[in-house]
């Protein structure tokens, strides 16, 4: 797929078909992770590959609004040093995997992680890294199922030239 | 370009060449911007588009880190809410600029502005607004000006599956 093509329709989709993600995909969307750059190049972030449905539906109760990722057939949790991890630099790294994933035909969304102690309790990283965000991903579910919609403001409202418009 | 390709191959890059950045490019990864999601959809980021020299000079001077983006054609002030922005949106947008400039021959490097005040002097958004991230952009440098590497540690050092390994 076109990469502008690709990141213009990728949207954030919350369900999926039951079907596993194969090793390849899984493999060249954590590339396409890995590839991300970050603040001087310093590459605090790493991922923990969750594909447990135990351990799903356990990330699915560490988040406000996570009890999708129950049924996301993997989720990605990003995990960072509390001193020095940048939520800039997840957000780098969690869109090369979503628009890589969106390219090879799988829904993903972002998820946060409210329940710091609770994934930790179950990934097990140390007290000083903390996993606020996470992807969820798989194929999608059938399009009768769900209608994303999610409607972006006019390029207009988004961008100002020179200086702050009111 | 194909999508993953662009994304393995895409670099941080802060040497640029004079010339300008077309507008039909601009276009194109300004709407790369505006398709990234965010949470909830709120949409809470906005743009500012620098291309004067004069006020390119004075973001240059608003970073400790940020002397290059005096020679970056184009420079983006991604501007959000103090209260509610995110700078894990942030990064979205910013990775959906930059991934798309690539596929489009041009280099760009996310740019942190330190000094929120000369910042807002310049563009004049409100007091209740900040720029903490930018990305600069234009056509690289030729080659033999800066030779890119910015190595990434081996998958296997990235990623763990299942559980955190010591």
């Amino acid at each position: 797929m076109d990469v502008y093509e690709a990141i213009v329709d990728k949207r954030d989709t919350r369900s999926f078909s039951p079907d596993p993600v194969s090793d390849e995909d899984l493999h060249r969307v954590l590339q396409a992770g890995r590839m991300a750059g970050s603040a001087k190049n310093q590459q605090l972030n790493r991922i923990v590959v969750v594909t447990d449905p135990d351990d799903r539906a356990t990330l699915a109760e560490s988040g406000k609004f996570a009890d999708w990722v129950a049924g996301a057939p993997v989720v990605l949790a990003i995990v960072v040093p509390k001193e020095g991890g940048k939520a800039f630099d997840i957000g780098r790294m969690a869109q090369n995997i979503m628009v890589a994933a969106h390219g090879l035909g799988l829904a993903s969304c972002p998820v946060t992680f409210h329940d710091e102690d609770r994934v930790r309790d179950l990934l097990g990283f140390p007290d000083d890294h903390e996993a606020p965000m996470g992807v969820g991903l798989g194929h999608p579910a059938p399009p009768e199922e769900e209608k994303q919609s999610s409607p972006r403001i006019p390029l207009d409202e988004l961008v100002d030239w020179g200086r702050w418009k009111a």
